[in-house]
């Protein structure tokens, strides 16, 4: 028996060593293109700034340390040209010479590579880099080395282009990011991503949104916008995104699905018998909305790679789907996502509700909290959680960590408030956020609470809303969102009267929680309120005021 | 209408503030023993050593912000010593005074006051202190001051007494902590206790356990022990567990239940008609094996305060109960737990199985890694997980916080494997060690691991079991556990002739992971052989070996 598994790696290792502990005689042949078997993608960024300022880090595991643990024929610098099904053979490319080697069981772990736009321009650019693998990141070293860039350009803010610009910055660059969708981090909401566009800009770095590089001039030294505009730059970096690796998978007839993505049953085969795939290649099972999805991230890939070999083993074994959890740290902040943003959702059409709170990491009494905004978009009858989103200086993973594990477990909204979290001065609250984003999503969905969002505050203004700011005098001087009057939290009981019963009324403060207690005084008087999610806070953030 | 709060810190507030939301007219009554109504009970003993430098920073609410904000009618320094629950009034006292107030609903939130035993000399005891409150603290602070002790001995090593001790180390004492019990930390199990022991002990706090304090002689100044050992002593600071402040309720007819806790219903009524309690005092489900227990903690005190209101108004509510989740720092190592320990667990006399697990809490190429050690306590067949403790320098709240929320979901061990947890390399791993222990579990269950723990090596050795560490030779010089010979993993294949196959075989390595790794190599050898749970790693930890 062969199992012979062909690329990848985080895939690409699980599947092999746990495949040798479950089966101590079976062939297992592992074949990279690349001079390196397995390595640490996701750390790449952080050596280009010296973080991480030992190449050897980088390189998790050796063909010879592979071969002395878990008996691996482990062959680099080779390339699978073609496949032939019915023989069930691969031809091998290696150093120019060919071979054909026979296998019982094929396991494709291609990854996805990064998109490289086809822009005029772009064959003659000198300073053109992506970030995908060891060598890539030699290059980008060896060109700072050797050419001393002042100005880079980075081109695409999803995870890798703000991991790189946060790196090209401590490495003494001056960065522009350069991002077709109207903000950065295509992947989570416009209103949550302001936080790190506000972060990037206090840092220093150049952000542009809603913008396109579409030429390249002068060896890639002057990059061409679609507003007409030209900037100057010493190096590129171009992460616009990825493309599942499909070319083997294609040339050997496997069905390809969406994107290109490469078609599965829950068993990891493929259209093709005996061909298994997994990792970013593959299409799965979004455990939300049970669509298919493309997910790129490296915990599914581990999993799925650790489960095909269960498969071929003969264990019972399902790809039950992904939910997608993600995180990026970006300077002193850190946004994290799971499950669906609120943009999917819109346009799924489905019936949500989003909520946002903030709180702080831990007891705000002990030395050090800082402040996390957490979302949670969810379905307002049933109370399903839909997705979160969590951003701050620390502990934007935990809560994140915890949502994904309640979506994963199918607990709701009502649910959150129940959970029991670790609290002690140092580590949490006795309230924590996501209890207290339980409770919020709750209040509405039991009627006690009705919010509104800024994107709905210029039609409610339009309909007569008068708009009140609940805080303070003095903070309200210092600034506030255009259109409202001051009424603070505290005078309210006894200056209700001052509001109209006939229109409608938007409650305003820092964050939404004194505009709330504000807001079931006033229903209760009678009046017709609302809250506005997020208040002064989040307007502050989506407007980059500081 | 009207509603009297009594007592307590997290739960009467939180009852008393989500009822004025709830309710605009009714009449909110809070009658507070001492001087301060709202204040941050867990951040105490962090204002001994100054970590809390500011004394104001502990008090969260005045009488004076709850009126203008909530409308509360905050009576301090008053105490209800009497409920005639026929006429529904309390008599209240007030310097000397006394007032009889009537209510339609009562609320008691009494919590839990520190036991002090009756030890002989206790009475004249003049350094003799506990923490509960804000005049505890001050107490202490004011001893501190002027009488500048240079030695001081905690009795009792729960959460407080750990918290002290570390805070006066903080400030110069030297400490010496005495417990009872066979270990610090009673509430979680012995062998991860012996983290923290050898943390306490690193950082020069003399820790005497298995021994207790039967006199106080000399002021207070000398402490007899059980052995007739004497210590002596400049401060006490008696920490050995708290009891439910009950006697208002005993006094009004209310039941009571186990070790003095007052029953409620599952609405939080009491025995008594109108009368409802909350807090550390009350006797809940514990949501893990459906039995009563007593939970004092700020997390569910502070929900059980909301949920009683939302019942008070109306509102459909119950008290599902709690699963108890706990967490200490304890100078560079934290501790936290969820659900049941495996003590509690062996003494209900369940079929379980545990597994422990060592992992980073981030990524290791990236710098600052830190070790998490992780064990599971679960049941074999179902997977229903029962409990989690975790043990690290960073990270653990995390891991249990994930853990906690995957038991209140009902989760079980297969699924912890599917959770997609937060993976960048400064927050996690591809792999997470919570993905980890599940996979370890999952082995267990599925019949692909076996494993014995190093409370049972003892026996096996005497049944002639054959004692191998799989490590390399140079850490086998180092040090191993007593009886075990030498074979390093990567020799395995080529010497296991060496082994004999009618004899157990217990494999060990640093942490398990290794030796696991040859387990499966030996199984399918036809070998039988068991895996060393913890290995290593936990034999040091629990013989002190640095």
């Amino acid at each position: 028996m062969r199992t012979i598994i062909v690329g990848g790696v985080a895939g690409e290792m699980s599947a092999a060593t746990r495949l040798r502990r479950l089966d101590e005689e079976m062939d297992i042949v592992i074949i990279e293109k690349g001079p390196y078997v397995s390595f640490a993608n996701c750390g790449l960024p952080y050596y280009v700034s010296g973080e991480i300022s030992n190449r050897d880090d980088l390189l998790v595991q050796t063909p010879e340390k592979l071969k002395a643990r878990f008996n691996l024929d482990v062959k680099v610098e080779t390339e699978v040209i073609s496949v032939d099904a019915d023989k069930k053979e691969v031809t091998l490319s290696h150093n120019g010479q060919t071979e054909v080697m026979s296998y019982n069981k094929l396991v494709l772990s291609p990854g996805a590579k990064p998109f490289i736009p086809p822009l005029d321009g772009i064959n003659d650019a000198t300073n053109l880099f992506t970030l995908r693998n060891v060598p890539d990141v030699d290059n980008v070293m060896t060109y700072l080395d050797h050419h001393k860039p002042k100005k880079a350009v980075v081109i695409g803010a999803g995870f890798i282009g703000l991991e790189m610009a946060e790196n090209l910055v401590h490495r003494g660059l001056e960065v522009t990011i350069i991002e077709m969708a109207p903000h950065v981090l295509p992947t989570v909401d416009a209103e949550m991503a302001s936080f790190i566009t506000n972060e990037l800009r206090a840092k220093g770095v150049n952000v542009l949104t809603s913008q396109g590089v579409v030429a390249m001039e002068n060896n890639g030294q002057t990059l061409v916008l679609n507003t007409g505009e030209k900037i100057g730059t010493d190096l590129v970096l171009m992460s616009v995104g990825v493309r599942p690796e499909n070319g083997l998978a294609e040339s050997a007839g496997i069905e390809l699905g969406m994107r290109g993505g490469i078609l599965v049953d829950d068993s990891y085969e493929t259209s093709v018998k005996d061909i298994y795939a997994v990792g970013d290649a593959i299409i799965v099972k979004n455990q939300i909305n049970n669509e298919d999805a493309m997910i790129a991230l490296a915990s599914p890939a581990n999993r799925q790679g650790r489960q095909v070999a269960d498969v071929i083993a003969g264990m019972p074994r399902k790809n039950k789907g992904s939910i997608g959890t993600a995180i990026v740290r970006v300077f002193e902040q850190t946004i994290a996502s799971t499950g669906l943003t609120e943009k999917q959702v819109k346009d799924l059409g489905y019936k949500y509700h989003v909520v946002h709170v903030d709180g702080k990491n831990h007891a705000g009494y002990y030395p050090g909290a800082s402040m996390i905004f957490l979302k949670l978009i969810f379905n307002p009858t049933t109370g399903k959680i839909y997705g979160a989103q969590a951003v701050g200086k620390e502990g934007a993973d935990k809560r994140i960590d915890v949502l994904a594990t309640a979506i994963k477990g199918g607990l709701t909204v009502e649910d959150l408030p129940e959970l029991e979290l670790t609290y002690a001065p140092p580590f949490g609250s006795a309230k924590d956020i996501v209890n207290m984003v339980g409770y919020a999503a709750l209040n509405i969905i039991e009627g006690l609470a009705e919010n509104i969002q800024l994107s709905e505050l210029e039609q409610a203004k339009e309909n007569g809303a008068v708009l009140v700011d609940v805080r303070t005098p003095e903070e309200f001087e210092q600034g506030t969102i255009e259109g409202f009057v001051n009424l603070p939290l505290n005078e309210i009981r006894q200056r209700a009267n001052e509001l109209p019963k006939d229109k409608e009324i938007i409650l305003s403060c820092q964050s939404g929680q004194r505009s709330y207690i504000a807001q079931r005084m006033l229903a209760q008087m009678g009046y017709d309120v609302k809250n506005l999610d997020g208040s002064y806070l989040l307007y502050k953030a989506i407007n980059g005021i500081s």
